[in-house]
């Protein structure tokens, strides 16, 4: 079929082809999804355009697979099918919006001819709207592209993409049967889609600057605070740089830990408000300046609210805005401001007081017992990890325990804190040892999931087996959600699982002795023993440890969080 | 904590209470859902209203579960927690929108404090906005009812759970962590919800009836079709006395299947256009008057829009409102205008032709080869089932070939054939069988599902087994997406799956060997051996069977179907 339109093009490409190809362009190298009869013929296109199909096994681990390869590899797709396909898919995409994690859903629909003529079809509500699902997920994309006419689509796929990137955060691809093949010009992807990012008024952005130095080279304990934003916005690079020049301390937020290298001398910790240790506490808050870098201060990325530093001594930088004090420069985006303070800073000015030590503190917290406590277990994790590996963790226990442990340089943090949905992290997981591999890397990716949050994704282990991905699982065995134990309900049914028999689950779902490794540990000499064997430290596949650990014991961090959480849930009148 | 309301209050409930006792009274016994902090204190009043709480596996399981509940117990409730699994179960609830299933889904929900704070809690999207996943219920919900207000509540649980009722559909309720457990007046709960529909105004009633019975009185060879909305809406007592007076043929779609027993002389067989058996379409087809009572003509339903009756020729019965030929009477609702149908009918003027007989075609579709083909099995299923079973097939072969299955009486046929969510009949089958029990029957319920779609859900097994359901579930190993093969890439990588040891899974997951049988069934032989084991008709537990069929073999109705809906997304133009 063709028309006029057509025929003018000079190098005509299907639409599909099209938005395959951009998405290569961009770093992407696998696309994520379930097949459904309204994307069928657009996932044909799939293996022309270089890119690798995923095919999770459903929509929900699909997405949270993208958002994890997001964290990777820098920007991920996920392709659904209308109506039941991407409102499975949906709270995995709110979470990447909530987290800020650039994921690309792209919805096969109806044809345009069927939309205008509100046919009852499958898949819809029955009332001819085809547009409630799209309204649904607007509110969780920065930016919708309607790919209804032919000469408007490349246009809207390029500006989509480019928000994706810029804006760190999901975009929605509406794409209707009758346009996946529509030829459209292909001449214009001999230019490709900018992805610089605005840059701020050079004035403005000067003044920034010289009240930040102001202020720095003034201040007597000055410190740096790492948050979500710096990763996601993507200004570590700079981060990093201005930690060279100044040599100023660092210290990471739960959300913020991957963001330095752990093992740089002025590395501090984690801080959290009263969620810290007490010497990181003592030091970020009797520090008389804060920049912090991409803060993100939800409650559980603050232990409750907790942080008790002052406005007055902090300065924000944010990917929309900086705040110096109670001064907001609408529009000055911190990536500009950290470049030139790196270039301008006089380190001659700088007090550069020293920050505290971080170690394992795995001696302190081993008690005699075999038993494999929360305290224990996190900082052994530290002396486990390697350079690079990619570490997963799951709402729950485990993105609070990994708070005490000390990465080596190089790892990425992999956690969802602000959205929090249990299961995530498996999916996640997989997404991000993808990732790792379609970026040419070896890494390892560890993950650490309790029993009760596997239980909602654990089938997503089936799509690891089938990429040969390269994922060691520590599920921690202690019977239930824990996390939901310590905010309200320690005994409660409601807070129980049904025991599975785990280690034996990758086997029935595609694996086999020879891909999946499997191990069940509930000593600490057994725990010793594992993370010590050569074997087990080099696998290049699959691995499954079931953990023993007790019901009733949680992280530090966890216990403090949950109170917090309780009394704020039942909390009567403002206070 | 108290105030001068709740001094005043007669008998002080709590809001949880109050709720809990309100679903106990219209019926429901199991709760389904997952904890999540926002919704634990009120989980707490669960067993003390004599509920029973099911904590599924994860919430989209839950939500499906609910609606296969709701679908045999009559109306169901499913807990989930703001945010992250309300989002999850979204799917779940739009499928009981989209096919008019009374779900009552109740939302745990950050405190009225911290919403009206816009505190930067978890499970947000970190913008303040805990408006945001309502409104996107809100497109698939009947009743909104935020229980924000102490003296407002009450009023506000009654008027969702009638609207739920009545117009057999989702409602939401949001339930903030600070109104948990807040007293309101119990005295209320002395006086029954209203769930009585409107009445027809008598004489616009009246005059449609006499329309009616003109046209029925005249007709040469009427016949009655019941579809899906005549099962929802609750008018199978109406339909079967009108059928007992009349004796007219009486035929079921896709989606009425199992309203009318199956045994009755008068039944006639499945109607869905091109997609029926010969005599049924020559005869629906030939008709001069079609009651078609109920209808919902979507695309699947109708084997692609592919009805040959004419408009000039049909009366439609729906439940808000009747269309004789092409005169419409909104606000007529079915069940009055069928009861005066019933009392009002001259059978003496009624022409009653013969249906076709309707058997299960078992030794004509055998072959002499031992592969089990889709086209033997479910005639043979037809003779298997039992009296009373419950019938639950999944979107994909086994929604299209249970069209050639004849029920025994009693059976109730539960699928998902106009929203068509792919693993929804596994949690389906879950709270239809719990429904049942509920009920304080033992009936059978029998699920049929392909491999593909199983994996998506296959976790909430555990959920049969921690209750001790009674399901025997048909495993359909023909590995991969048949149904897409049909529309579209029958080779395509994309339409593959990973092959499992399926019958491992369940003694995984929480079953064992005593508590889950299981069988593999290849050759028609087996079949056979299996199909007539007493043990195995009688188990009152689960039963898995992995069932071998081929790989690029499907019901007849199901390529005939896939074939139009290929046509229909390629379609360039209007025809």
């Amino acid at each position: 079929m063709s028309d006029i339109r057509e025929q003018s093009l000079k190098k005509p490409i299907a639409v599909s082809e099209y938005l395959f190809r951009r998405l290569h362009e961009i770093g992407i190298r696998s696309v994520h999804g379930l097949p459904g009869d309204f994307n069928l013929v657009a996932l044909d296109y799939i293996p022309k355009c270089g890119l690798k199909w995923v095919g999770s096994v459903n929509e929900l681990n699909a997405a949270y697979a993208a958002d994890g390869y997001a964290r990777t590899k820098g920007i991920s797709a996920i392709v659904t099918t209308f109506g039941v396909g991407e409102l499975s898919a949906i709270n995995g995409i709110a979470g990447a919006f909530s987290e800020h994690v650039p994921v690309v859903h792209i919805v096969g629909c109806p044809s345009t001819i069927s939309q205008r003529n509100g046919m009852l079809l499958h898949h819809t509500l029955g009332n001819g709207d085809f547009n409630v699902f799209a309204n649904m997920s607007s509110q969780i994309s920065c930016d919708m592209a309607r790919l209804n006419k032919p000469e408007e689509i490349a246009g809207q796929i390029d500006h989509a993409l480019r928000e994706c990137w810029i804006r760190s955060r999901p975009v929605y691809i509406m794409l209707p049967t009758d346009m996946a093949e529509k030829n459209i010009e292909g001449a214009r992807l001999d230019t490709p889609i900018d992805l610089t990012e605005p840059k701020n008024d050079p004035d403005r952005e000067d003044y920034v600057v010289d009240v930040v130095l102001k202020y720095l080279h003034a201040a007597k304990s000055p410190v740096i605070l790492v948050d979500a934003c710096a990763i996601r916005h993507r200004v570590l690079k700079e981060v990093h740089d201005l930690l060279e020049k100044t040599k100023l301390p660092v210290f990471v937020t739960p959300m913020g830990k991957g963001a330095i290298n752990e093992d740089h001398e002025n590395y501090g910790g984690v801080y959290a408000g009263t969620g810290s240790q007490a010497a990181v506490a003592e030091r970020v808050e009797s520090a008389d300046l804060v920049l912090s870098i991409g803060s993100l201060k939800s409650d559980f990325n603050t232990a409750g609210f907790s942080y008790r530093t002052s406005q007055l001594k902090t300065i924000d930088f944010h990917s929309t805005h900086c705040t110096v004090r109670y001064s907001e420069y609408p529009g000055v985006v911190m990536r500009g401001v950290l470049r030139k303070l790196v270039e301008r800073v006089d380190v001659s000015k700088l007090s550069v007081p020293p920050s505290p030590k971080v170690t394992n503190e795995v001696a302190k917290n081993r008690d005699s017992s075999q038993t494999i406590t929360q305290a224990f277990f996190w900082p052994r994790v530290g002396e486990y990890l390697k350079k690079n590996d990619i570490v997963v963790t799951e709402t729950g226990t485990s993105n609070f325990g990994i708070w005490e442990t000390r990465f080596p340089a190089g790892v990425t943090g992999v956690t969802q804190i602000l959205w929090g949905s249990i299961g995530w992290s498996v999916g996640a997981a997989q997404g991000a040892a993808l990732g790792a591999k379609d970026a040419g890397t070896d890494r390892r990716t560890v993950l650490f999931v309790g029993d009760g949050s596997f239980q909602l994704t654990a089938q997503e282990i089936t799509t690891m087996i089938r990429h040969k991905l390269r994922v060691t699982i520590f599920l921690i065995y202690n019977d239930g959600f824990t996390i939901e134990r310590f905010i309200h309900g320690m005994e409660a049914e409601y807070n129980d699982i049904t025991r599975w028999k785990y280690t034996e689950l990758p086997g029935v779902i595609g694996g086999s002795d020879e891909t999946v490794r499997k191990f069940i540990v509930k000593t600490k000499d057994e725990l010793e023993k594992l993370l010590t064997d050569k074997e087990f430290n080099d696998a290049p596949g699959l691995q499954f440890v079931e953990l023993w650990m007790p019901r009733e014991d949680a992280p530090r961090a966890l216990k403090i969080t949950a109170e917090i959480a309780a009394k704020n849930n039942a909390k009567m009148t403002d206070e």
